[in-house]
């Protein structure tokens, strides 16, 4: 039998390193995952103002007082919404200035760890460097368990079923669109609810779906909440709230 | 700093365990995933006739050669099309002489882990059991890294930016239905390609989106080929084959 860090193996030198610390619970980490946390030079990490940054709190066990980390504090995070032209240049500036400081590390040989919430390709803020720095660095990508497998686990349901389709719809989308893809699902995931809860209960029940939706808020974390959609009376739910409609697929 | 057994923790008697082992390396497991195969009384797993079944080949290097294994084999694979009523009769009397095997197991107090391909409750075998076997008996789900974040890794593309919908479509499905997903997609996972390749390059085609498609078959397994669907000339594929259209959503 391999042991666990021979399996995990350890960072090299002036790699990025883009790591999915999965849905919310360390033990949920990857070996890779793990492995690579502890031996990386730099552990960077996202965090908005104010707050130790949801990926690194999951990972808390496994650092070392002693380790090297790098926070990259975003300018703003629900001052202005997302489509609002000042809150793109901010973000574009912040992420630009974040890919050269860490640019810089790589080019002095140390590897550099960069946390993601769950699959950093999977509408990670991960990306972001990744398409800065992929060209002129060694990047290794570390999939991770996403947020939403968390979450229908917690849930206690199958999400799909032989030959279910699974839609992932960002909460962020207008209501008819919402309403729509609803409308036409077998299954369905619905991210980013945060803000958007209102507006994303009218579109479940407008689809007919309400008896079906389950609300997941802080799946996996602190303070979780799994209810009926049919339950629920608030407007509004942390960033880290999610709808789940399972499917109905084939069961044999 | 706390140690890897430590967070991934030991299997308790009587308990069944649904381990998603991930997309295909055993680097990918879990730490919980990790801790408990190495820990339960009896490690199951399905396998097709003549095969050492993928997910037990997944986790070979934690395996002890004295660990109680418990094989569940297919009775049937593709020799029939899963919509035939024998096809789904067999299958329906396995999963139920399974079910049994296993309850009687935990009956007799032994933990028994059940590996699962990817995420258990995301398209897993797993679920055929859970539904059976969870009102008289305590499970716990160890959710893993899905085959699609495995494939989307490997073929170096983040799959959905900002407000991307992500659509995850069997191959399975007809042709008119799936051309007609297609047309209305943000980013999209085919899955169960294999032997429906043909059929999916041609609806691929009529949707307008072959030069963004991406072909990857075992993708993280021996054997893995990576390449554009433009440049595809086959029209059946192996059982783990997958088209992957990443998303152009918004980039900052």
């Amino acid at each position: 039998m391999t042991s666990l860090d021979d399996i995990a193996g350890k960072a090299s030198s002036g790699i990025l390193y883009g790591i999915g610390v999965g849905p919310g619970h360390p033990r949920y980490l990857t070996l890779r995952a793990a492995g690579l946390i502890k031996s990386v030079d730099v552990l960077a990490y996202f965090a908005k103002k104010g707050r130790p940054g949801n990926a690194r709190t999951i990972v808390t066990p496994l650092v070392e007082v002693t380790q090297v980390q790098l926070r990259l504090e975003y300018p703003l995070t629900t001052e202005l919404p997302a489509s609002h032209p000042d809150y793109q240049k901010q973000i574009h500036e912040f992420y630009e200035e974040s890919a050269l400081t860490i640019s810089d590390q790589l080019g002095e040989g140390r590897s550099v760890g960069l946390l993601s919430e769950g699959d950093p390709f999977f509408y990670g803020s991960f990306m972001h460097m990744w398409h800065r720095l992929c060209e002129n660095h060694e990047v290794e990508v570390i999939p991770g368990v996403t947020g939403m497998s968390g979450c229908w686990t917690r849930a206690n349901t199958p999400i799909t079923w032989g030959d279910d389709i699974l839609r992932v719809l960002p909460g962020t989308l207008p209501e008819d669109k919402l309403t729509q893809q609803l409308q036409q699902a077998d299954a369905c995931v619905i991210m980013k609810v945060g803000r958007n809860l209102g507006k994303v209960r009218r579109a479940i029940a407008k689809a007919g779906l309400t008896q079906r939706a389950i609300y997941v808020e802080r799946g996996m974390m602190e303070g979780e909440i799994i209810m009926p959609v049919s339950e629920l009376e608030k407007e509004t739910g942390p960033y880290f709230a999610m709808v789940l409609i399972p499917g109905k697929g084939r069961r044999l």
